[in-house]
């Protein structure tokens, strides 16, 4: 893995990124999330309207995981927007097995969605970290990254699909609006 | 607006969209940070790859605003991705202008969204809200929304354009690599 191989996912690679997604949320101790299936994500990523693109670091055949897998690391990315500063890319996920850690390919997968970025004129590369991750946060504010929670104050927020449900049927509750609505 | 028509963003409400983007940026005090332009806002939603998807609330004219604008709120979403639960919708913005408010515009709008993410196949549509704007916090919380800064400790980052240069060009730093990469 000298060279650390960074190169497009491929359909036959779903399976294999879905159990490194998988890792990336023990590691996170969010796991019990995790609720895709290798089919679903295959065809959210390769179907006719992708939600994501994705790259992968693959190892050469002599040195993959000590149990044969060859794709060792994945960055995982989509592109969103923003209105105060034009088109944005956006890290979900970044992670690398444990055994091929510490040589760089990390930084690699993120350096490559960061040219892709700049490629499509995105001004701004986002992703989010736990707060624990102490870590990964250094890590990332060593290479320039701001805090905008720490800064600005900003939260993130998730409606599941039954509150998504109740949204669009427009039910009734005690609604009073907020200041900017 | 007794009907609070919403209807899609066409590229001809651009202009008229900035200037709501403008208003919501000096409600959360953070104007400084606006660079869009009409002409950018304009080719980025409506060029050959659209970086967003939009809907505004348009006033009759005989109730238009007191200087005659007729797009009185907006609401901005693209599509982004759970690789743990599969499609989402993100809801950027949502604004509704000061004199317009409290007329539940804020909510037809966010119940399109949620119409729009349901009909796409998305199990979950998030946001961000500042934690000082504790009106909004309340009513999205009131709607079923999690806030997952305060429950897992997500927070935000963002690279921007400089910082992704650096990356791109995989320019060397001091790199212990982070606990999962």
């Amino acid at each position: 893995m000298a060279e650390g191989a960074i190169r497009p996912c491929r359909a036959e690679d779903c399976a294999q990124v879905v159990r490194l997604i998988r890792e990336l949320a023990e590691f996170e101790n969010l796991s019990e999330q995790v609720k895709i299936s290798d089919k679903d994500f295959c065809e959210d990523g390769f179907g006719q309207v992708p939600f994501y693109k994705c790259l992968v670091a693959e190892a050469p055949p002599e040195c993959c995981s000590g149990d044969g897998r060859t794709i060792v690391g994945y960055g995982l990315y989509f592109f969103t927007y923003s209105t105060w500063k034009g088109r944005n890319i956006y890290m979900e996920d970044l992670y690398v097995m444990p055994e091929f850690r510490g040589k760089g390919i990390g930084k690699k997968l993120m350096s490559a969605i960061a040219q892709v970025g700049l490629e499509q004129g995105c001004t701004q590369m986002r992703f989010a970290a736990l707060d624990w991750n102490r870590s990964a946060i250094d890590f990332y504010l060593r290479q320039g990254a701001a805090d905008l929670t720490a800064m600005e104050g900003w939260h993130f927020f998730r409606f599941e699909a039954d509150a998504m449900q109740g949204l669009a049927l427009g039910k009734p509750g005690s609604d009073r609006a907020p200041a900017h609505m």
